[in-house]
């Protein structure tokens, strides 16, 4: 038996999606932009897709919804954006994030540092959360932007974006989110939120990898990272990925479906994995679940170490994982569980599962019996485990 | 009978390349930077195309071949990085690029001229090239990167690649070449051009729209434009295509493998049509056809409006363009006529032909039927033409 529990990293293609974007390949393969009847074969499909994502994120007419390659692009679009538009040669000098962002934040915030920008990075508290007095403390007049996440990818804890953005707001600042892990598990509506930039990637919601989205808040502009062709409305450069764009929409559409049975079910398996997981002694999990998408679990697991768990998970066909796959070649320390003050034994520790409509309680029962008896296996060979000096009393 | 003759704007996915990116959707959906048996059951396919794109451009083991989501970044990518690492607060100031490259090239130098940098932008002569003397005239010790395309997408110009990469390089100025319309055409081999970047897209080689990429020579870093997950080696981040890399692989690879049919074959019912046109009065075709790529035909008829002819042609089943997809949207005169010295009137008469390995004889038979009464008809009721005061005399 294979049972996936890393929808956080990547997700099937809907089957019904892959149907949408078939088409567009060997089909109606036009380009969107020409004048002829191969081009215009693809624009109704095009323009269905564009309503689900205006649709799906309750985005208004007037607002930009730009298609990119990834929720990577979209966010150093903005990003780098903010730095050409109010601080290189214009009076703003500043960023504020969070410590706990995905690296396409961080590294970009990192870049505009050796360019001179002043960066904070948000702590979080023990939830894993951003504090809004943490914000109302860091940010000034010189603030450009604040960009933080709107689901964290390893502890699936949701950060309170609206306060945030507000805050943001009160001070003259811009407001971005990476929406990427909170898309399809949560209802993420951009207006009541009232961001003005948000990233989204089709691939974390069971549509296809290589294409994302940034919105952009009606009259706010941000310089372009592609430029070129004029393609959406001269926002982002690059000949329209037809199947692609149609896939995400129509992924969009079937995620927003599938919202109740999110909150219902997913979370009902999710649960029965967390409470199985919990049953074992020094077994931690990060967060509150009420704060948490309903899909997912970090838990720390004292005394094993988190790549030899997700081996040996791997070996007996359960696919979990460490943190962010997006780090995952890098064998070191959970950066999260860092962040929220894990001593550094505990920071190896980590173990991910995320759950998806596609997981089935036979998956899940699977995958209770052989963490359940992984753990005891590797505990039994683990010497820091043995050795502990105390146990980790807190609950993290 | 609907005949395709646009494939300079894009290209049907071959059947065999969607064939082989298939799989990568529905079935094997695992992130390739995870490390368990979804992610690494990709693997094998990566490996694989990415062994076809160093191959397919000869690129050496110690060369770098980043997938990007298009020309259009790759190309944003090099001239925006040269910004960073040789302009913003060192020592060089100043880009030289044509005045026929694609708005990706152009409208990252025009970006880059707001922040002070210097761009030459060289003229074309009657044949539609950069001549290499004005390359020499232009250069100077302040010049930090050439980018001029290797052949050009309205024309199919080939421009002399290697030796205007060794005029900059004995300048001290790196090379960049915008392949997008070499790649399928012509041979195109980085390590014999001796270029140190190079930028292509998927969809113009049979392989699916929304996958590029950008060579890098060995030795050579550019900031990058998508910092983050640190994939591809940390030049270019986001979550792998996996699919669109394998598509690209896979086309790559038949595009080489079809270029001898490329010179005979498409080439012989290129020049069919070609000569067809010629036969009518006052018909020109832009640059003799040794130094054209065996596809293109850039044709500009007097006294017809190249939209008229476009539409004329496309009621009738066939798909061309007045040039660039990227630019059709803006009904202007065609900017490489403009560039090449035509007079207003004839830049706007221009039609372009574009031929790919699925065109059959059968079309291109069906289309000089067409096209040959559509210029007649539109002639007829044309005023511009009844009163033009002078024929165009020159071959342009």
């Amino acid at each position: 038996m294979l049972v996936y529990l890393d929808n956080n990293a990547t997700t099937m293609v809907d089957p019904e999606v892959f149907a949408q974007m078939e088409p567009f390949f060997v089909k109606n393969y036009g380009n969107p932009n020409s004048l002829h009847s191969f081009g215009s074969a693809t624009h109704p499909a095009l323009r269905k897709a564009m309503d689900q994502l205006y649709e799906g994120f309750n985005a208004s007419n007037e607002d930009d919804m730009v298609v990119t390659s990834c929720a990577t692009e979209s966010t150093n679009w903005v990003i780098k954006g903010i730095y050409f538009d109010h601080i290189l040669n214009k009076n703003k000098n500043h960023i504020i994030t969070s410590s706990v962002e995905h690296p396409a934040t961080i590294m970009s915030c990192k870049f505009l540092e050796t360019l001179g920008v002043r960066v904070t990075y948000l702590p979080v508290n023990k939830d894993g959360i951003v504090e809004l007095d943490s914000l109302k403390n860091a940010i000034d007049d010189k603030t450009a932007l604040v960009s933080i996440m709107w689901a964290n990818n390893e502890t699936g804890m949701i950060f309170p974006i609206k306060e945030l953005a507000q805050i943001a707001h009160e001070n003259g600042a811009l407001f971005h989110t990476d929406a990427v892990q909170a898309v399809g598990k949560i209802s993420v509506d951009v207006q009541d939120a009232d961001v003005d930039f948000m990233s989204f990637s089709a691939h974390k919601f069971h549509g296809p990898k290589g294409v994302g989205g940034l919105y952009i808040k009606k009259d706010h502009r941000v310089t372009s990272l592609l430029h070129g062709g004029e393609h959406m409305g001269g926002l982002r450069s690059g000949t329209l990925n037809v199947a692609g764009i149609v896939g995400m929409g129509k992924a969009l559409e079937m995620a927003n479906s599938y919202m109740d049975f999110e909150k219902s079910e997913v979370r009902r398996l999710r649960d029965k994995l967390e409470d199985a997981l919990l049953q074992i002694a020094n077994v931690f999990v990060v967060g509150s679940r009420q704060n948490r998408v309903p899909n997912t679990i970090l838990a720390s697991i004292r005394g094993v170490e988190g790549e030899a768990m997700l081996w040996d998970l791997n070996k007996q066909g359960i696919a979990a994982s460490t943190g962010s796959a997006c780090a995952s070649e890098t064998l070191e320390s959970n950066p999260v569980l860092e962040a929220i003050g894990a001593d550094k034994e505990l920071a190896h520790t980590a173990v991910r599962f995320s759950l998806s409509r596609f997981t089935t309680e036979k998956e899940i029962d699977f995958a209770i019996d052989i963490t359940t008896k992984a753990i005891k296996r590797l505990r039994d060979i683990s010497s820091s485990f043995s050795y502990a000096p105390s146990w980790h009393k807190s609950r993290l």
